[in-house]
């Protein structure tokens, strides 16, 4: 059922604001009234925001979206397990998702009609969205090592998704580990990205099921030089010295995976390393601030790196302690590494002993694992200074596939394709 | 050290915008500057928004800010046990959070300097909220029936603050019920909601601990009347008929604890009962539109009562169905009850079957609890067809003192004097 009819030139398509203005009477707009709310253009390589809609990003390019675009302000990421073991049932579902996954990126419910569907059905939509506008939402799919033992695709499986190895000071929770796959969902608004998981997840009924999932309130990189870089928990700028979305060459050389580097289906894909870093707030808010500042390297309050007037000023690693995160994490002391972070602050309530459980949620994307997050976190793990404030909980690696190209592609296609 | 300059005038106040210009030099900023950022003028009853600096809503005034005042969008809400059994200290701590809580509102760092403190000290702030706008912020106090245990409080307990009776469906965590204190955060940025009861919680250490938090990440209700209807994680819009902060007679009838109503203290305040709500989101999802507009009797997409076409036409009681939430808990039949709803969506990841823990952050702010929540909801637990989708699993009830006068007034001033 490969709908190769452009979605856009779809005139039984309801965008989500135009249902509301008719007052959910459940009528199909016209081609003109669809075309305002869902004139996202295919790009030609990166996905970018759309501003006359609303704040759409581009579903279809080269890459998926949700890497190298903008950082938006929310997140929700879920990671799967798949229950089906038909091949043909779990290809389906991949192409009903990219369906869905693409309509919501550009505001539009989900079916057709109001809610797509008949009073007498569940809706094909859930509906809080409704009224909302895209709020330059991004689904990223990945998929993680043990889907590999699944659907014969053992063959298929890329050398750079190594299994992580166990770091010092890992106290990690299998109940927050590892999946089939993910969905990373961000948005401005956070019902949107909410409401998109929530979809997929439905969609995926009985075939897949939820393994575990983040909520992240407050974005701790940006990937847009000029904008303002957001603080983390601890109160310190995060994300000064990051992979810029527009910085080309080097999201070649350190993100997207390259024709040569693994199996063909990967290529313009990327590695996702994820970790759910627990940070103990209430001992760091009764460190001195002179030691807070030695943990990284930088001052507080403009994010300077010692001796520097400036946040953006570059690094004097030698002035630095040897043990400073900034000193340990640059690429100078790591031959050259160089990751892309997309990480969000999660505060999910408190543990039991009355302590915020609270802490970054670590997204991390590179070309090859191995050559990574690997080095930098055997390195961060044995000597950073920060480890006395700082647990690692959960942890999982996906690889994430290159970008879905036009409406006839779907998430996966090449891997689950013969010739791939 | 009750505080009697006027904290705007105060000129070794920093703020948090004049602090960052500085480049985080830790300098103080002159009157001009400070003045600037901080003018929030007192209203004369109602805290009201003051758009030109950033989105500030006054402290001080005749009722706390965060009952009528506009609903933001983020809430973080926290529950506390006194561990002190010191009085003294307990006031002093009321007093520190009091001028605390009004410089965090009105987007301005705790303690003078940068993060008001010395190198060798930590941080009288945490931080993370340096450089953001003050967001709509609010915090708003709440005393809870054990409290009044504590430290010959006894006779001070208001009538209308009760414990709640079990009602049917209830199924309670006490993980996540009752507490001495509360304090609610709200603000159009969640990092500033956290940060504000992340530096409360500090402030307090060792004299109390947070006993369980909530984030809610979406509004469900409006208290202004123009304002578009937000939308609950069922799809439907929620906080049609609500009290609106504008409605000055239903506040002082349903809302506003009257000069006759119990103790003096309370003039001016409010009673609040908070409520987990689960919502089951699969089982909801897989069931037909029509049956969900029959729970509710209002229709989805536009949100108009059964048989009326639009959202604020008046409902036809007897045109709904008798198990319908909206006929229930319709003042009409009700004996005109009216409650002030202020409750969030939240989601906090998903629990050990894989399905969403996601629902419903109940707030509802009421003059007497025995004349608002306690009536309606023994109705609604017994009738209410919304049951079958939801399930109460925490529940806490405040004594919401009215609002801090000046800044040399604070947070319960009237429960702690001898007279009162
Ligand atoms: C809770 C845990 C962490 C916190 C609070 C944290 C915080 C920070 C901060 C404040 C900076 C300086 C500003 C910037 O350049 O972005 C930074 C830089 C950096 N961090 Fe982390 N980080 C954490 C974990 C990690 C982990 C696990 C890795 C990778 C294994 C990592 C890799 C980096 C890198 C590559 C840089 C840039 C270094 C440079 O080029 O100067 N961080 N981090
Ligand atoms: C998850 C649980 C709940 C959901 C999803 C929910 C949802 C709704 C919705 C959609 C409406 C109609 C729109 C509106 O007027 O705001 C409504 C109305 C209302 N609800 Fe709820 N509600 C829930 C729980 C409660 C509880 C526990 C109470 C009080 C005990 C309550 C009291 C009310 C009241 C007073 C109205 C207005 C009725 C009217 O005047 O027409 N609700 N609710």
């Amino acid at each position: 059922m490969t709908d190769t009819t452009s979605e856009s030139a779809n005139s039984r398509t309801t965008s989500r604001r135009s249902l509301l203005a008719m007052g959910g009477a459940g009528l199909v707009v016209g081609a003109a009234a669809a075309g305002g709310a869902v004139a996202v253009t295919r790009s030609g390589d990166e996905p970018q925001p759309v501003a006359d809609t609303g704040g759409a990003v581009a579903f279809h390019g080269a890459h998926q979206a949700g890497i190298a675009t903008g950082v938006q302000d929310r997140l929700h990421f879920a990671a799967f397990d798949v229950k089906t073991d038909d091949r043909d049932e779990f290809v389906q579902l991949l192409k009903d998702w990219t369906k869905a996954a693409a309509r919501m990126t550009e505001g539009r419910v989900i079916g057709d009609g109001a809610y797509g569907g008949l009073p007498e059905a569940p809706p094909d939509d859930t509906g809080e969205a409704l009224g909302l506008k895209p709020s330059r939402l991004t689904l990223t799919i990945g998929f993680g090592p043990s889907l590999f033992e699944k659907f014969g695709l053992a063959d298929k499986r890329p050398e750079a998704l190594v299994d992580l190895p166990k770091f010092p000071g890992d106290n990690l929770d299998k109940a927050r580990s590892d999946g089939d796959l993910c969905i990373q969902a961000c948005a401005d608004d956070p019902q949107i990205a909410v409401h998109a998981i929530r979809n997929l997840a439905r969609i995926g009924f009985g075939k897949v099921a939820v393994r575990w999932s983040q909520l992240g309130f407050g974005k701790t990189s940006s990937t847009t030089p000029d904008a303002q870089t957001p603080r983390n928990l601890f109160g310190f700028k995060d994300g000064t010295r990051n992979i810029a979305g527009t910085e080309r060459e080097a999201l070649d050389q350190h993100v997207w995976a390259g024709a040569g580097d693994g199996p063909a289906w990967m290529t313009g894909g990327s590695y996702l390393v994820a970790r759910r870093i627990r940070m103990n707030i209430e001992t760091w808010d009764r460190t001195s601030l002179s030691e807070q500042e030695d943990v990284f390297g930088r001052d507080k309050g403009e994010g300077a790196p010692v001796g520097k007037a400036k946040e953006h000023d570059a690094v004097f690693l030698k002035a630095l302690k040897p043990t400073s995160h900034v000193r340990l994490a640059h690429p100078d002391s790591n031959g050259g590494i160089r990751i892309l972070r997309r990480g969000y602050s999660f505060t999910d309530g408190t543990d039991g002993l009355g302590r915020l459980d609270a802490g970054l949620f670590f997204l991390a994307y590179q070309r090859d694992v191995r050559k990574g997050f690997i080095p930098l976190q055997r390195s961060l793990s044995r000597h950073d200074a920060l480890n006395e404030y700082i647990q690692h909980v959960g942890s999982a690696v996906f690889a994430v596939p290159p970008g879905v190209r036009d409406s006839g592609d779907w998430w996966g296609r090449a891997l689950f394709s013969k010739e791939a």
